[in-house]
């Protein structure tokens, strides 16, 4: 009945994703108290998707953008998280990205990995409706978390009002109301002093 | 087109339930360096659904015991973690946690709240084929994560070989393959002194 070789692989695989937990962003969780990690990130998204499912200008199949935020930063075990502001001056990420993903995933039975790596490609690409508010989501919660941390990871980095409004642009395009509600906290993080201009 | 209290009321939802990155539980990550906090535990367990859905004796809607899996532990924002082998010295610990689903859950609109509330208390009973696999997931890890860690929470909190056997029954009855495997894994534990027998 079970393919005892199967298992070992796929238990392999769970405690291989457990140094997600270990995977540090540059987001502070709400409290301010410590920098967030990727693993409980991904359940935030996934919380996210559940509850904001109905703000997506296309229509979703939300199981799927789910499965995506569980999976979508599973690569930063061998790759490590990297600053949305930094990822153009690093031309090597994409490619150690596609390397963990065939490392990672690869521990997997060979049905699964394929699985897996078409999830994984599809939110990379961003083509699908599902992958554009999945991608959208992620950016989503950053903005969230800085604003209720009065502007911690913008003020450490000295990011600015234009850098965010550039790389959100993905939450307008997939959810005109989500992107409404955050630029009003953007624009209230200018007023307060947590981003400058 | 968009509600704004309601965007407001969700928005607040998931600010709340970032305070489940602060929970604590017993378990240790997998590296032994700290302990598991409950929002990256419920992302671990949505992973293991999506990873070992195959090995439910009953017919499962996948996408539905994930959701039980990240919402699960939400409760435990106000009602805390308790260990598996204290819940039955804690008579008001089940109140405490309807107490906090009203509340937490409270705060989305109401179409919502019906829907989180009806997904906890789905897992919370376990009569239904997705819950019982999603409360054997919830058994599943920690003995692994115990397994991995030498016995670390095992050790700490004195457990017994027969307190374990006890409390995971309910992952032979899910899975006669998933309990075939942790059995290995506990029976391997106590031989080489992680749990005492």
């Amino acid at each position: 009945m079970m393919d005892k070789s199967e298992l070992q692989r796929q238990m392999g695989f769970l405690m291989e994703i457990d140094k997600l937990k270990t995977v540090l962003r540059r987001a502070y969780i709400s409290d301010s108290s410590r920098r967030e990690n990727s693993a409980e990130h991904s359940w935030h998204m996934a919380m996210a998707a559940m509850v904001l499912a109905e703000y997506s200008v296309e229509k979703v199949d939300i199981s799927k953008v789910i499965k995506m935020a569980l999976v979508h930063d599973i690569v930063e075990v061998d790759a490590g998280d990297i600053s949305i502001y930094l990822r153009k001056d690093d031309p090597g990420v994409a490619e150690r990205e596609r390397n963990a993903a065939k490392r990672i995933f690869g521990l997997l039975p060979p049905r699964q990995q394929e699985q897996f790596l078409a999830i994984q490609a599809e939110f990379d690409e961003g083509t699908t409706p599902e992958a554009r508010f999945a991608r959208a989501l992620d950016r989503l919660l950053p903005v969230t978390l800085n604003y209720v941390t009065q502007g911690k990871t913008w003020r450490e980095g000295g990011t600015t009002y234009e850098q965010v409004i550039g790389v959100n642009q993905r939450i307008k395009e997939a959810s005109p109301d989500l992107w409404e509600h955050e630029l009003s906290m953007i624009n209230e993080s200018v007023e307060k002093g947590y981003l400058r201009k």
